[in-house]
């Protein structure tokens, strides 16, 4: 008998015409022999609703408040699904996270599970039970509600898979699995089968939003299957896996992009030791998070320095790299917030050379011009001009044939 | 040091403007040197809202995930309270029922109170914190979410307080206190100071629906000082006590009076052992509530039976009692739904002869016929056709003087 965690975000229980239709997908899937536990996301649009009620109460809803009221949301969903599952004949029961004892730690709006009592689970499958459970949330060690912050649900579902050694974690969504880039910029984008973890990771955070980083982290650290696939149409998805596919021969396994950053340049810093935490060290404790940092040498033995950052705190880091810029006596600032950052990602890089080659050429006959590279050992980035991102994505997608189907090696 | 228990219902917290109100009320009495426990109500119509959406969703909703569901209400009430505290400066923390350990029975959606751990409560207190309580929930020895019925937050209010030896409970609601009758009826009706829980138990089963009466059984039980007073106007309310007063004189405190009632007669009954059981047993199967039960022997020694019962359980009660006259061989069934039945409330006619003819008098000289009459220690009530309702209040009000001030004695 296989054990699946169903996990359904918002959209997918946005009114009870779609959790109806999530009780029919459930009850199929029990229906084949399964064990099934569900984890719900609450109604689209309850949780925003809920923070205007918070922050019409107090100017900074205070943290523990905040938790105890946006779990709510959740554990309302739980209760209709629940419902709707008896409704058509298949009993089910509903818990909070608290009541299935997701401990976490007590860092109220962004708490961290620590454990999960399984026991009262799979009693409750043992007895047949089909067990919903409220995503999102869980308590502390003094029993305070927490929560895990936006997209949480996806975690609860990754880490409750994880302690009952599931034999799959299903994320439905309103996607229909993980592309090889953006379909709204190339039309010919394909979805993947496989995907291994770390490819996720760099898929995640280069902007294709598709799950939470932190549950592909989750599923990577305890190995649990992860799938993504649509609450809206049929389709097996795409199965994120820890082992490097040996199926599939392909390069590299998409090309990802980010709009949302801005680059600075801080040029002429004359070269001494301890000149890049005299940068970034005031930058970092503006709770300014910088992405890509490139340090050359410039004429005369000075420096010129570049980073990237998110575009809302581009005016806040300008202001001060100025400020930086006067007291270290270096040349001036350099400021552009319309790039983009591209990103080729795949495992299959790490045993190829000229992949990064490939790229560079193929932007070159495209007459784009690179302004920045940074690499890691399954990705290269690159930061164009804003007006180039979707000629380099489509371009790059056909040099890496991304649009067929890989063969079989 | 008093400690106090604050209840607010539904309309007192229906939107953010009110519960800041409430905020208010509640930092000024704890800045007078209180200890403040705050219980709350869901705000007004979202229960009702998440019932709809259980009845959408299952169309005879599972009581146990119904409790699941509703508690919500109460769950977001108490934080967004808590953040307004907090707003204006008044230290304040939020639990559910089931996080200051309310536990109750397992019967879900009508969950009796079996106890309240007040280590919590106390201690958070102690800390100088406003504790603010979901109201109407508890949970199971098994840690499943109870509800404890409609109009559940005051039986909280009064739990806590009795746990926690309160002071005072105090229960805001939209009216200001218990009055004589019902002012719109007659207007001359005054606000009572004082009245004692037996008193107050009839008025308010008898249709002067201020408290729920297990809230008030509860109170007497642990003698709790309960206060009902209002949200929206200032004022000292009514106090409800277990003494006796022995300030005021009054023979009675209240008129109350209930125009739900419907009146089935069965007439010619033969006169044997364990007919009133042949009449009401069928009735009791069928879940009718019977109220008054007057049996009287008729012609030819056999015997004239009558009732009342709930409007709503008019029809199916004359259907049953037709049968039931076949069976018996009785003679007919005559039924009336125009009747109301009023009555006279105070502890004082324990002690006072006559009441109960000065009530008879004062009808008869308003020409008004008296159907029925039953009596117990505090009350007389009678049946009189529904068209003389507020000629027999306003003459009774009258009658005894409800609206002067009861003299010291």
């Amino acid at each position: 008998m296989a054990v699946y965690v169903y996990k359904f975000g918002g959209t997918s229980v946005g009114s009870i015409e779609r959790i109806k239709a999530v009780a029919e997908r459930v009850k199929n899937a029990r229906d084949q022999g399964n064990q099934m536990i569900v984890v719900v996301s609450a109604m689209s649009g309850e949780t925003n609703r809920l923070i205007a009620l918070a922050h019409d109460a107090q100017s900074e809803p205070d943290t523990r408040e905040m938790d105890a009221l946006i779990s709510t949301g959740e554990q309302v969903t739980s209760a209709l699904l629940s419902m709707a599952l008896r409704e058509i004949g298949c009993p089910a029961c509903s818990y909070t996270g608290g009541q299935v004892r997701i401990l976490t730690d007590s860092v109220h709006t962004k708490a961290r599970i620590r454990s999960i009592d399984d026991k009262r689970l799979r009693a409750d499958l043992e007895s047949g039970n089909v067990v919903v459970v409220a995503g999102f949330q869980g308590i502390d060690e003094h029993g305070n509600i927490t929560t895990l912050g936006r997209g949480g649900s996806d975690t609860t579902a990754v880490a409750i898979a994880a302690a009952l050694k599931a034999d799959e974690c299903c994320i439905y969504t309103d996607v229909d699995g993980v592309y090889t880039t953006d379909p709204r910029i190339e039309p010919k984008a394909r979805r993947l089968d496989k995907i291994t973890f770390e490819e996720m990771l760099e898929m995640a955070s280069l902007g294709s939003k598709v799950l939470q980083i932190r549950s592909v982290e989750f599923a990577g650290k305890y190995n649990v299957a992860l799938r993504v696939l649509s609450s809206f149409k049929e389709g097996k998805g795409t199965l994120i896996t820890y082992e490097e596919s040996q199926m599939e021969s392909a390069l590299i396994s998409g090309i990802a992009f980010n709009r949302d950053e801005a680059k600075l340049t801080i040029t002429g810093v004359p070269d001494l030791p301890g000149v890049a935490s005299k940068i970034l060290g005031p930058i970092a404790e503006a709770n300014i998070d910088v992405d890509m940092i490139i340090q050359n040498i410039g004429e005369d033995g000075a420096t010129n320095f570049t980073f990237t950052v998110h575009r809302n705190d581009f005016a806040k880091a300008k202001a001060l790299l100025d400020t930086i810029c006067e007291k270290l006596g270096a040349k001036k600032v350099i400021s552009d917030d319309t790039i983009v950052k591209v990103s080729i990602v795949g495992v299959g890089m790490r045993s190829h050379a000229g992949i990064a080659n490939t790229m560079f050429k193929t932007l070159a006959d495209e007459g784009i011009n690179i302004q920045m590279i940074a690499t890691s050992e399954i990705k290269i980035s690159v930061v164009v001009a804003e007006k180039y991102l979707e000629l380099a994505v489509r371009a790059l997608h056909a040099a890496f044939e991304l649009d067929k189907e890989p063969c079989e090696s």
